[in-house]
């Protein structure tokens, strides 16, 4: 494979997935470049989920919807083809998970619409850089999500409690981490939650739902943010007859500068 | 007409539109509550004016969405009934105005979608409550609003460029302006220029396409704003066979409270 000299490292990312030399999780691929979970949906249900995620903007915040049928975001990133840009693919026929695969080409179809959702790899990465600990990338390990008892709002077939993902941290930070995150409407914003994990339906932190649990230390608050496994979730509960998602962690690379979403 | 002691001054002024009593434009009215720009599509052209909103997040952010056929949108307010309670209606055929008319009770359909978009009177009320001079509120006219050469991402048959409003204000003010409206996404946010209004197209400051003229100062630059006159222009430019706006200035009042829009 040939790569332009001057092609930017999102870019270059994308290109290597497209070859299929990158089948791996993108965790710290392009550093200040935005990730994006992916939702590709036939074009008789992409209105429902468009309205699912404006109502629920916390959990669902869109980076980019495509025309039907288009394979193209380019408002996403140069030359970004959809059926080949992500390291690995996740196909769902009647809400069963039926193959994992390194390209669309032999299920693309006019009518899909590609919906890429903002994720919170973006804002581990501005957290880090203002000095504070985020708990699973110095343990190297998965972010801890769960399922909560907050409601999102339904559109359509797509309902379902809002998921949650758990960064533990003294009283100082968290404050931080709000006025960071805050900045960041597009990669979730500021946290939906701090403190008793009761009050938002989760009975024990040591079992997270999705990903790894981490250690929450003395003198330590958990700080709760909204997750884009939210809409996910609502797809697969929905159990439709036909989607495709990135595979957890190979996520779309875009050109998108995180800093360049800042609200403010 | 009875009014329960209790209602707020938004649920009142709904109420007071919906037995006929309020017809005239809402500024000024319900102070602390958002109100809202309307328009109502049918459910075949519903999908697509939801991308252009989406794709077009400044001119275009979304209060809220019904349910196809549903005249309710609960999450703006108590008993909100959106073909009764907003004081004014145009309805469009084929791109023409056809009527103005203060209930659709004649002209609803159960395929019909309501779009409530934010509109930048409430940021108008934060920018006095900080003491800035809003100049079309100081002389008690309308605020201008400026065709530009910027486009905006389409969607379907919706395209066009941005609409933009103007207010006058020396550096400093201007400077504070950004700081206050980056709190409201949803009400337009953050100014998209300021300063030499060709950059964006506009050849005279003293002829708006829409609104009308106020004087800019020696040391004051005009501050611009993206507006909510967007997407009429937009369906306008369409010419798409049936659909329903406010009269202009004659808003859809919410319950929502505009600090409770504040992204930080």
């Amino acid at each position: 494979m040939s790569i332009a000299p001057d092609a930017t490292e999102s870019h270059h990312a994308r290109l290597r997935a497209r070859s299929g030399e990158l089948t791996k999780p993108t965790a710290g691929l392009a550093p200040g470049y935005v990730q994006a979970n992916l939702a590709i949906l036939p074009r008789s249900l992409a209105s429902d989920f468009l309205l699912f995620c404006q109502r629920n903007p916390r959990s669902c915040p869109l980076l980019g919807v495509s025309d039907p049928g288009d394979p193209h975001l380019p408002s996403l990133g140069t030359d970004l083809d959809i059926r080949t840009d992500v390291p690995l693919y996740r196909v769902w026929r009647d809400g069963e998970l039926v193959e994992e695969c390194a390209n669309l080409h032999h299920v693309w179809r006019d009518d899909l619409v590609s919906f890429a959702i903002g994720c919170s790899f973006s804002f581990d990465e501005s957290l880090v850089a203002h000095g504070i600990d985020v708990r699973h990338m110095s343990c190297g390990c998965n972010v801890p999500m769960y399922r909560t008892h907050i409601p999102t709002a339904a559109a359509g077939p797509f309902s379902g409690p809002m998921v949650v993902s758990m960064r533990p941290m003294k009283a100082a930070d968290a404050i931080r981490a709000v006025q960071i995150t805050s900045r960041f409407p597009a990669l979730h914003g500021a946290p939906v939650h701090l403190g008793d994990p009761a009050e938002i339906g989760i009975a024990d932190l040591q079992r997270p739902d999705y990903g790894d649990a981490v250690e929450v230390r003395v003198g330590e608050l958990p700080v709760f943010w909204a997750c884009g496994v939210t809409p996910q979730s609502a797809i697969a509960a929905a159990r439709i007859a036909f989607c495709i998602t990135h595979a957890p962690g190979h996520m779309l690379v875009t050109d998108l500068k995180t800093q360049s979403l800042a609200a403010f």
